[in-house]
């Protein structure tokens, strides 16, 4: 499974039971938190999110609806008797932040946080199945995105040709690799007779809080999800520009230059009340969009 | 209208859809905040406080459980633009706690914040019409406990007996304040035979978070509402002391040492589902103990 789960959806003050930005997303048995805005801990356990398999918390930047909850989460996992390291990433003086409630609080840990500061752009996480890289965005203050990509699958055995060599099953794992097998005889097996391709590895792009920025339909592009903040409808761009956030339309125009394969809005202003005027404006320009909505998964097919 | 509305009444992890401390006091038009767990933004909302009349917020110590919240609640409050002064009191560090935030933020802050670090014991408060006291507890880290005292009311013109006297109104103000009245001619009339006494000052007392402490019932002698935290039943004496908290027992015992009114019991543990049990328990001890039950607001009666 890899899929994306939406804990809030809202952007500031909390409104119409609408909760500040935090996602969860899922690769097989592991979690990543993406932004942590007050009461994502409430969100977690009303969702029945298993937080003790977040291995990974990613903080886009320090406006408190992307991470006043991060405290209380990982107090609260303490409070649990969490064991495994918890690793976050976010803007250097996060840390500081952390450190000086733990320690007003006389905490003690009973896990280790590896805390790493986000400092350039590029690879930050080399996971077995995965990868994580960041990128820098247009915002008040020093912001973040991330993308989450599965790692490109091996070769697949082709059952059909697979026996009409003599391949030892002891090299099966090394054909899968790419590699070409090379018989007593000295014979060459192409690799290709004998494998398939298998499907591209799936991707999500998280855009953080950012102004209009044709950039990022270069970093992100061809995702097959990409999340991308609408503060604001249309017809307020120029308050979307003064306040380092983004339209409807100018989300929707990243998701078309980046052809993704779907694009998720969130990150709603508290002055409105019903969003379906925000699906029907991104809609105008790129189709396959959808509201990012609490408590739903969106699930990342293979190709 | 002085009356107590609480917000969360569970302790450390929210569990049972129940929240951490926080609690709204009520007097006539201003709010007083005693502490501000996790998610105390929402809870306002919720039950329609209006927090614009926040005028003060007390914070007993630095579990996160007691004030998590405060950093997100300020920050709504900058949010909508608030522009009175909001004075907060705590243990020192929560000064630095809250503006390694603000600046992480690049918040501008649309009003002052007076910060108040709780150094001693006694009167910190003091308003027109209540006064606020505070007074250390025994919990693992420093703590601290409040009493909110109404002051007490001018006397009352006795309206039966005014009118035997000449007195011209403008020194009725006087007459509340207990002065005599001397005629042009030289009669005293003495200020008994012209006011009665007025019902003596309500007042609330709110425990923080202790360890059974015999202390408390001498500083919170009298009063007419006293909240005392019960984290655990009776048969958990020893867990409570090891862990700095009180048991219904002990509550109840504080309360009848005290002679207080009545009793409100809160700050449950998460590992208790059902708590009747712990009214069951503490009436035992004493009869008039009510459980501070979420959204509901606790009335101070005048005497």
């Amino acid at each position: 499974m890899f899929g994306v789960t939406i804990l809030g959806n809202n952007s500031a003050v909390p409104a119409y039971n609408r909760h500040p930005t935090a996602q969860i997303v899922t690769i097989e048995d592991q979690l990543i938190l993406l932004d942590c805005g007050e009461g994502t801990q409430m969100q977690i356990a009303k969702f029945k999110i298993r937080w003790s398999r977040i291995k990974y918390i990613f903080i886009s930047h320090l406006h408190g609806d992307h991470y006043f909850g991060l405290i209380g989460l990982i107090t609260s996992m303490c409070l649990m008797g969490r064991e495994d390291d918890l690793n976050i990433y976010g803007p250097a003086v996060l840390e500081q932040i952390i450190k000086i409630q733990l320690e007003a609080a006389d905490t003690n840990m009973s896990f280790k946080i590896n805390f790493n500061p986000l400092t350039k752009e590029g690879l930050i996480v080399d996971e077995m199945k995965f990868t994580v890289e960041t990128f820098s965005t247009q915002h008040r203050i020093e912001c973040h995105g991330f993308i989450i990509k599965e790692k490109k699958k091996a070769r697949k055995i082709n059952k059909e040709t697979i026996h009409q060599y003599h391949i030892p099953t002891y090299f099966f794992e090394k054909l899968k690799d790419g590699e070409d097998y090379i018989t007593k005889e000295g014979l060459l097996i192409k690799n290709e007779w004998v494998t398939l391709p298998n499907t591209l590895g799936r991707s999500y792009a998280f855009s953080g809080d950012t102004l209009y920025d044709e950039r990022i339909a270069e970093l992100v592009k061809g995702v097959q999800i990409l999340y991308h903040e609408t503060t604001y409808l249309k017809n307020m761009t120029e308050n979307a520009f003064k306040r380092f956030h983004s339209t409807t339309h100018q989300a929707a125009s990243i998701a078309l230059k980046a052809q993704v394969g779907k694009l998720l809005i969130g990150h709603f202003s508290s002055k409105y009340e019903s969003l379906n005027v925000f699906l029907e404006e991104a809609r105008e320009v790129f189709e396959n969009t959808h509201l990012a909505l609490e408590g739903v998964t969106y699930r990342l097919l293979s190709k």
